[in-house]
């Protein structure tokens, strides 16, 4: 156990009235709702990187939480160090899944080959914490965003040798997820886009990214890793353009270069509404287009331009996304990975402890509402009256493409002008507060 | 001729030193510049809609134009006055196209049958017109959405017989637009998306949309249709979301519903901004997935976060715009339509007037200068130097799919660590400005 | 009582496993929270022109609501007809205020004296049913932004002529507003601002909108006019720039032209979000400036750029906005007036009660949890003890400008460098939930 | 001479022809226009920090630039170097003044008093080659956001020790600028904010603020230092909320705390656009209020939601705010301080050069342009038109407050529905466009 928290047990369940900030009020792992415990549902996973490695810096200021593993001279020590608090982390909150980049998790070395080696000395370690600790991977990705040698792309580089670098590097990253039995490998394209047009061959670019995604894919078969590929949508920052922008955008490139039925998404509140939609919104198209995998839970500051990563607290903001994601069948491999950081001023250690808590407790209380929502049919019954009339022969017939533009447009002369009905939005808004 | 405007001849070229805003300073239709006429390249066209059925209103406050042909009794008798101007415009403002909602140019009916007759006269007069006119019809389109029936959508609507009505409209108006000899048949489908996902089945949606669109292309064929049928993408206005979102968005539903191949883009710089992207990113984006097919030309606030559709008069936006289009090869059945609309305070005649002529000589002085730069390679130049790398057979090989991720990450551990270069921003920031 | 809705009896407080939407769940008026009752703190107030004047339109499609009392011959039958209804809904919600504009109540006439007597033919009618109703009126207003003389502005208008009417009309409107017993009168500048700077002369028009806005006070300090005159911010829409942006920019406004001792805020949360401020802020500032009045309650869509005014339900956002309100005493003469609008779609008549009822409720819950947040003092506690340092001698004397800077620098020199303390976001957060 | 940039002789100007990006095309410093010399209208200067401080780090991402005196052992050392590359830019560019922070130029110590030894050492230094360079220093300030210490906030912090060590940090900055002669000393409040409501009290922070500003006040009167105080508004970033939030705002800051005699503003570009105004609004505004001071010339993003501060190329944006500028009379103390920073990923030491020089040319064109403009009555012509009713006695009796609500209103009876006139918006943007 490491001395960084001085929480020394594991956080627990003690109900609603409970008001340490240290208890969960909610999030009681081991209650059924809809047909599964809170923690099988909810799947909850740490972020190495907000939580270990980001020393509060923000564009107009330095480090503010001085974590003692981030000030030595030897980084391996340190990165083992780090290993320790983020296990302590792990077991005190009770999580059932971890992720990390490899860069969180290990230094760059000198050379490529150097790097390797270092993620291999930490996965090693990692795997040794694994056989004694319930944690588990949701998944490992690799960073190709932060070195100065991917500042124009990794895989989108006008320079192939950046493209080519970027392949060791994923390949030493899929290769550490699935030692480590990883359900999942993702995939952020932080710098895969542009920062401005004038310099820009996107077609180009295109094709590159496509390319380096079936390799990935191809690679992934060869060595059996059985968990799917995800991409990561976010629109911008740090590029003024990342091509994999939102839930529709991917989908695109996913049908263009054939990977439709190999890559899944992960989504995330921020990249969301950085992308000028709602989480609902991308959650429920995922669905529909049949590439929902993953979730980045976090919560972005409607009135901010950049992706500030808070913890999800909004209940009612969660209550339909549960709802959408209760109804499409919940996880397979993906997980709520914490995507989120505690605020650059939140410079106590139980700080950490505390966002999480506090957060896992606003999913548990938005899924058990949902879940509630679903089985009562407060969303689903006016639903389906809604659409009743598309259940006809008729109709089916038109969407079945037995009918032709013609045939429809002769009947349009016989029938009366349609009615329309009440969209009733205030009222289904009055249900959903019904299930906070 | 109409007494509506005091202007009476047509508008001419009279060079950059003519002080009166009814002379074009740019816009010399017969220069030939990257080998074509002006008027070739441009092809200008008027928007029925904004130019004559707009009253001024906006959602705080009522008609200001007080147009003479939105006042009298007899609807049919109004469209003909109203016709009578527009050919008036078309003529002073010697455009080479115009465009059209059905609704714009002719009274709906009480019933789909008598709205079809009513639209069937004006086109009548339109084509006798147009026998004695210069100005061809760009596009025609139906109006889906102003009308209380189509307040939840058309294609998407969850009543199957609204559906139904807005195929036997779409049928009238693509038939009169072939009647015509229109170039294209657009799509804009303005309140195809949702208000509130609450009482939305967005998968059930999309595959409503996805039929709607393929009994077009397919009656299209039928009736010997040769122009594109054209998406316009607008993310949101009137409705909170449309499923056209933007560029990449219709790229995915185009693959989706096996349409790719049938339908291209109609990209408005309006729509692109609300989008979150510049004109210039949906125009290359088009060319890249090549999908472009016109473009709707106008100008939104960049502080607003509604459709303002303001004269386009930004020449430093324009030019960039224009060399992508020079460098895609321009319009084959495309044209520059002015979905424009004067301010709801430029209330005189002629105010209509100058709005065209100001943003006709905005875009010819920006072609005029984007093709220079083409010429110049003043970005193509800088552009092929970046990427040349790629040129080599290596890369060449990784691109077509010729070497496995192993063999590529293998070459990684061989090679130096990249160094990045230059991207060289704000020099070729310069060189733009040099061709403004 | 009117034939207009199906319910016809009085809507009452069932608690909060009540599943009607046309049922209370959290709004026991007569429930005492925080010394007060709950209708006595929230005084809400019906607004006529969105429930009662708006006919469901949009930029892009026209009416949907087919109100009876909206098509007719007879302008001054319908509008006795309309307020029969409007008096019905006061009843059936039981709230204690209604508020409107000139226009919405009455018909404009062919001049100024024929409006100003048809305003008094309708607020006679209204005074005679007050006379027997328990609603009263929270506020009157003129508008000075609908009709086209109004489209350059009102007191800002380039043209003195328009000022000059605009005053005409304000005056018999503040004068309906006196003799209705009206507890304030409000100033919404929807037209004071600017479309374009290039044809605007901001600090002329700033010096005239100052000196309509004086000329108003001194004339309700004339005719004895008790409540305050309340300015609404709004920072654009239907203008480009609306010169009321916001609380801070009016607070600076107020000050420059002497008003700050006699005009007060109407603050709305949508008009804040579109100004990028969240309500919690506006309502916060208001309080610390000595400037709040009273509130237009709806909400805006966060990813929408328009003024949507939805009804107020998300009873997160308004925990904190009731707390603050709380401690900064509530309201003296202001109300929680509903300037919100069923979506176009909810065509039902029984929908402008459910979207009523449903956010009552929402502002209910949201306030008693705010009273019991302050009661255990969940934030206040933890602010006390953040800035405590500041109760020392030493710091009131700085801050009663008892130190030079000298002083100040120099005592720097001797203390340590000071060590930051956590600024706790997570777990104040985790403490708001508690409240919901 | 430094060996840093490979541009050894100062940039001439070469006129519209020139092809070499470290030309000038436009600014012939010489020239004069509307009756100064171009260098003495437009008084650019360099920042020290984006030039020469900043690493070229993102969010996501750290160094690309590699500078050498970022990298060392000896901190004073590296100063000094940094010094002699950033007077060796200041010759190459010719510009007449330059701009810092404390921390750009000198190294922080282990306590405050070492800190200001380091800044006296080095501006000892630039003292010295100040006696035989041309360049002048434009203004100093303070660093009171990027430590730790600060984190929330100076002069707002709840923490007394905090505000007191600012203000020893403040004077000694203000001292530095005056023993340089500098002509202003600028206060931006980077942290002067808010992250969350939850943990502020807005009323308490604003007082703190207005007692550090005039203390800051009082103490340049005493020390006798001429130029003014500038603040630099801002709206977010790296706050979620800072209290300079943009020049409405600021003004009833000044207001408030007697202070809009003293202190002025420092306009940028990017900032204004973040705050949802245009950089003309924010300047014509400014000079509205009396309280222009000096402009922080940048450019930033309008599709981006934070601070991209590039170099400002648009020379359409510029023409209407050079235009305001001439019409208020230009700068007395103020200057154009280049507040932009190359693209991360323009990592030559010359593309620092050429942003410079491309910007200079973009705002020397723009100035030109406006100069004609103004002279030749472009919109001043058309604008006095418009308000030329104002100009009667009568109407400037109700301006003069000689007339009140009554007779007004009175008067309004009597005369005839005023009948609006064109905005002539679209004649004036071909108007602007005419001086490109």
């Amino acid at each position: 156990m490491s001395q960084f928290f001085t929480q020394k047990d594991t956080i627990m369940f003690e109900g609603p009235d409970a008001t340490s900030p240290l208890a969960f009020r909610w999030y009681d792992k081991d209650r059924v709702v809809f047909g599964k415990r809170l923690e099988d549902h909810l799947r909850f996973s740490v972020a190495y990187w907000h939580s270990f490695t980001w020393p509060g810096g923000d564009p107009f200021g330095g480090e503010t939480f001085l974590r003692p593993w981030m000030h030595g001279s030897d980084p391996l020590a340190l990165a083992k160090q780090k290993a320790d608090v983020a296990f302590d982390m792990f077991r005190l909150l009770d999580v059932p899944f971890f992720a990390f980049h490899d860069v969180d998790v290990a230094p760059e070395g000198a050379t490529l080959a150097e790097s390797i080696d270092n993620l291999k000395v930490i996965t090693d370690i990692f795997a040794k914490k694994m056989e004694t600790e319930k944690v588990r991977l949701l998944w490992g990705t690799a960073n190709l965003f932060s070195h100065r040698r991917y500042m124009a792309g990794a895989a989108t580089n006008p320079d192939p040798d950046v493209f080519t670098y970027a392949v060791g590097q994923v390949r030493a990253a899929i290769e550490a997820t699935h030692k480590l039995g990883g359900a999942n490998y993702v995939c952020w394209g932080g710098r895969e886009g542009y920062e401005t047009l004038l310099n820009t061959d996107m077609k180009r670019e295109l094709d590159q990214l496509g390319r380096f995604l079936n390799m990935l894919v191809e690679h992934k078969h060869k060595i059996g890793f059985k968990g799917p590929i995800l991409i990561e949508p976010k629109p911008k920052e740090p590029t003024k353009h990342q091509y994999d922008y939102d839930t529709a955008t991917v989908y695109g490139f996913l049908e263009r270069y054939g990977l439709a039925k190999e890559v899944k998404l992960n989504i995330e509140q921020n990249h969301a509404i950085l992308a000028g939609h709602s989480f609902h919104h991308e959650v429920m198209l995922a669905f529909a287009l049949g590439i929902f995998g993953s979730l980045d839970i976090n919560r972005g500051d409607n009135l901010l331009g950049w992706d500030t990563d808070q913890f999800a607290m909004d209940v009612g903001e969660l209550v339909p996304v549960f709802h959408e994601f209760l109804k499409g069948g919940g996880f397979t491999t993906g997980g709520l990975n914490f995507d989120a950081k505690i605020r650059r001023q939140s410079i106590d250690p139980d700080d950490l402890l505390i966002g999480h808590v506090a957060s896992m407790d606003a999913c548990a209380r938005a899924l058990i509402g949902a879940a509630r929502m679903l089985e009562e049919k407060g969303l689903e019954g006016p639903l389906a009256a809604r659409y009743a009339g598309w259940d006809s022969a008729e109709s089916k017939s038109i969407l079945a493409g037995e009918r032709s533009l013609d045939q429809v447009a002769d009947r349009a002369l016989t029938i009366a002008d349609p009615q329309p009905r009440s969209g009733r939005q205030e009222l289904l808004e009055g249900v959903v507060n019904r299930y906070l």
